[in-house]
């Protein structure tokens, strides 16, 4: 590991493979476990750079292939990087393109060279192979780039996801070579490597082997985020952390829900993403400590408490149910930028008592705490009263 | 006046009749001239109340009629008023539905008794009359609530104007009876009276004495904001603002524009209330010191300056022309929310720059520099450099 990243473990669980410890980037710490809020178009939907820091945010993704499409590279890369770009001077991680490469998988062919996409701004031919997709992400400057992988649309398809896992290998190969080719522009980078191998233990645990044969920073479990994907990730994880080297940051991506975290971290993973938070928060979803609410409901027309009486966040402290729901109802911008606040404030608190956890040794009180709230909808009669 | 409000005259322009003041309220002090961002659902829209704060934004505007039909004032007194309701303790003043029901005249029937509206929620029939106008504003619980007045739907009308505003004293008769009979639900109010009068100058002078007759805590010149209004408002003001007692604050309704403002405020206007922060910003429109600007134009595609280099708001200290470009181009919810604050900001430093310079007689000076600033769209080739 350079000096200008590193990674530290803390403290470890005593009855899990659990961890926390703390990722140095060169735009600051990193505490893990870590959950980093989706920017995908360099901004986290709705949320201000200090809104997100009031959450706890520490890290942020962003989207190579949004990016390249609009504003594209050249013009992040002249204003001055993405950090700039977007006000945002934390860590931010851009994803390769690969999942794009997925989720838009009707309209995309790949080949051993690339991928030939559509794009979804006009139609037009998009190329994202591995030279170009680091080239983007130089000029883009996040802290931490992805190699561009070949994530396979059904993970339980075992000839696709081998072609497909074998291709990521070939494809890493060329991802490093071009990443050592071209300098930085902007500071330094750090290359992430993407673990594929669907739902086949052999398949993964040779994944990590070709993954790890380069000595990276850190170490990405992908392909877990498709369809019905807890049994799938439960494997990848299982089989993909012991053999991951236990110095380096381990990063699955594209999860997901409080009880996907405890599955993971308990597994031994420290980096999350997931656009749930925002995206439920627009839907007028809500996470709290008693469990998932439809703020929408009227059930809440006229409740004075807040959403989560347990939560310290600004909408807590600030507003009542009832206010949060006439937002909703009314069609009120403010209503999705203070729910996704409220839940992205969740997720971070969430992680923050995760470490604490780790380190108490009491990881597996928490997560029985967790898990027992996500198996209901809060209830109107909590026998609380009104504020 | 009460001692729960008074207001100050704190210097006088020496050319014009422009005046700087202090409007004191239950909940806190108005530095006049202000201007009140609008809130129509109990929310300007987008914005938290820490961010109205950081834009320099001391007085509210909240809906009598939106409110009323979402969620009811029933709701809202049972919640502790409408401060506690949108999480903002400084001032606020609720209109009437007097404007409702003009701007709604399609679906308006105007009787002596009162005004039968259409609910713009589910279609029904909503009844508004001096005596529940006053009811819902003190359930409500906004410091300066407003009488109900008649807006006339053409103020060049004069058999109209003059029906609706003898109609107008007639409520006002009506509005003061009842507030003073009911008392306060959260605490005191003020009960503003409205001079209506249309483009007929004997009208307005009718209409100022017949408002006058009652001492209220303050008065409102209404009736102005309506079609093409320049020439209307500035008979409207120039005929009311010297025979309105001198030491009560004048708030002209619905008004408006940086000129606007200037053409008001050295008639010795003291109050304005608009959308038009809030509402070009979600269509990418903004102020700035060099004029307006189109955000979405490709014209900053690239361009890495301020919005305004002149302006001190956290969007122009911390983006960029082209970043803010790319959020309007994108459909981003950011967009509409960093362009919301940076035209507030710019209202509210438009109004204290107005505040210094009549205390320091360079109030025409000041006029002299926005009127050309406003005659023209801002350039590209400024000569500065990209920062």
């Amino acid at each position: 590991m350079t000096a200008d990243f590193s990674f530290a473990v803390e403290s470890l669980c005593s009855t899990t493979r659990a961890r926390a410890g703390r990722f140095h980037t060169p735009h600051g710490e990193v505490p893990t476990p870590a959950f980093m809020p989706v920017g995908t178009k360099a901004t986290v939907k709705g949320l201000t750079p200090p809104q997100l820091r009031e959450t706890g945010t520490s890290f942020v993704l962003a989207n190579t292939y949004h990016l390249h499409l609009r504003p594209g590279e050249d013009t992040i890369r002249e204003l001055g990087g993405l950090h700039r770009f977007m006000g945002w001077d934390g860590p931010i991680l851009t994803d390769s393109g690969g999942f794009q490469v997925f989720s838009l998988a009707h309209m995309t062919r790949v080949t051993e060279r690339g991928a030939s996409l559509r794009s979804v701004v006009d139609g037009g031919e998009v190329r994202l192979e591995p030279e170009n997709v680091i080239d983007i992400q130089r000029d883009l400057g996040a802290d931490v780039i992805m190699a561009f992988d070949h994530c396979p649309s059904d993970p339980s398809n075992r000839r696709e996801v081998e072609r497909a896992t074998d291709r990521t290998h070939r494809w890493l190969d060329r991802c490093v070579r071009r990443f050592d080719e071209r300098g930085t522009v902007h500071g330094p980078q750090a290359l992430f490597g993407i673990v594929q191998g669907g739902a086949f233990e052999d398949l993964r645990t040779r994944s990590v082997e070709a993954v790890c044969a380069h000595d990276l920073v850190g170490y990405a479990v992908g392909g877990v985020s498709v369809g019905e994907h807890e049994e799938a990730m439960e494997l990848a994880v299982d089989v993909a952390t012991p053999l991951l080297p236990p110095d380096k940051p381990r990063y699955l991506m594209g999860v997901g829900t409080p009880r996907d975290f405890f599955r993971a971290v308990r597994s031994g993973i420290d980096l999350f993403d997931c656009v749930t938070p925002t995206r439920h928060g627009r839907n007028h979803q809500v996470y709290t400590s008693r469990g998932r609410m439809n703020v929408r409901n009227a059930t809440w027309a006229r409740d004075g408490r807040p959403l989560d009486p347990d939560c310290s966040c600004q909408v807590c402290t600030t507003y009542s149910r009832a206010y949060l729901r006439h937002l909703c109802t009314s069609g009120e911008i403010l209503a999705g930028v203070l729910l996704s606040l409220h839940n992205v404030h969740f997720f971070q608190r969430l992680m923050s008592r995760m470490r604490t956890a780790i380190g108490d040794g009491t990881f597996s009180d928490l997560e029985q705490e967790y898990l027992v709230q996500f198996q209901t909808k809060v209830p109107n009669d909590t026998g609380e009263t009104a504020r």
